[in-house]
């Protein structure tokens, strides 16, 4: 291997123990030195990568807002209930998967006007105009009715903060060890319960049917 | 003054600081050094009385919680709109004062065992049944229509986490400076959003006119 092949190597491997330790410990438990002893490493060696622990978290968001980015811009935007359902599911993945941001997620961000600006600039730019878009099309679908502009700007608002905190709430209320899987489809749930009441009632059945399918326990 | 009496009063000069400054500056980033520096004491007066930072945090979630019973236990169940709005506007009033609670929330509450059984017996046993009666009363008042036993479950969930989330989420939009009044009129317009799309169309003129004068900027 290269000089510069070994390094990116390290790198990688630096961040992927990272995500591993901040998701299973959460990030405040696990210092630099936490990840260096994981990787049977030196201190001196990581800090000669990362100068602080923030720099390790600006690459994970960036990993993360990539991954989520591309799994939106490459996904259709849903047009029925099961639809639906399948697209929160790939979100809620990529969400699980860097889990550690959504827990603690202000502190995190306050600390660090860098990955702040990233993260404003991600959610309002990306995911907010997406999230209005995909409500309009399930208007524009007849799935959701009598909704007025009121009701989709709201619903885009508590669909958003709903998912957000999903995590944290549910780590509140089973406890850091719960399932992967049932969590996420607990979440999917629960953003998605927003709809229930805009549904046209000939998408009610269907709707309760999906929501029966998830294993949430 | 005795010695008790003056021991009490120290006691409640630091759990009145800590609050100011665990609001203003975020618990994480406030030690008991801090404390004591702003109180001009000596940081081994301060361990007098408490052992450490999380016993402070003990007794601030102490008068939380009997402050927010006290105000759900005396104040009558809204039955109209109007009435709806006040009480919400209450229980912000509660969360603004120890709004240090709601930010970082599980951070906080996973590394004090103490703190989170409280928690979790004041959210799960008084909290969530209240709301479920509230709910409850302004659909037999007809202010709420056509909402079944999910729908009426699903919405005393996701009241509580919007609820509950609502300074975080808001801190992320506006920074942590934003004006408190606003900030809790905001969030009493989040939480009754979900209220919206049950409402009986007799309601929905009130309704609305009710959020529009709240104070949101």
């Amino acid at each position: 291997m290269s000089k510069e092949t070994r390094s990116s190597h390290t790198v990688n491997r630096i961040i992927e123990a990272s995500l591993e330790l901040f998701n299973s410990q959460g990030e405040r438990a696990v210092s630099t030195n936490h990840i260096a002893a994981h990787l049977h490493m030196s201190p001196g060696n990581l800090y000669y990568h990362f100068a602080n622990k923030d720099e390790i978290i600006v690459q994970l968001f960036k990993r993360y807002s990539s991954e989520m980015f591309d799994y939106l811009a490459n996904k259709p935007l849903p047009e029925s209930v099961s639809q639906t359902t399948a697209y929160m599911r790939g979100v809620y993945d990529v969400m699980w998967k860097y889990r550690f941001l959504y827990s603690d997620v202000n502190t995190l961000l306050n600390r660090s006007a860098d990955l702040l600006g990233k993260h404003n600039e991600f959610t309002r730019e990306r995911i907010a105009p997406l999230l209005v878009k995909l409500l309009a099309q399930l208007r524009d679908k007849g799935v959701l009715t009598g909704i007025d502009e009121t009701g989709l700007n709201d619903l885009s608002i508590n669909m958003w903060l709903i998912t957000k905190y999903w995590f944290d709430f549910d780590t509140s209320l089973r406890g850091p060890d719960r399932q992967a899987e049932p969590a996420k489809q607990r979440g999917v749930y629960r953003t998605l319960s927003l709809l229930r009441p805009y549904l046209d009632t000939a998408h009610l059945p269907e709707f309760d049917a999906a929501m029966q399918g998830l294993n949430l326990s």
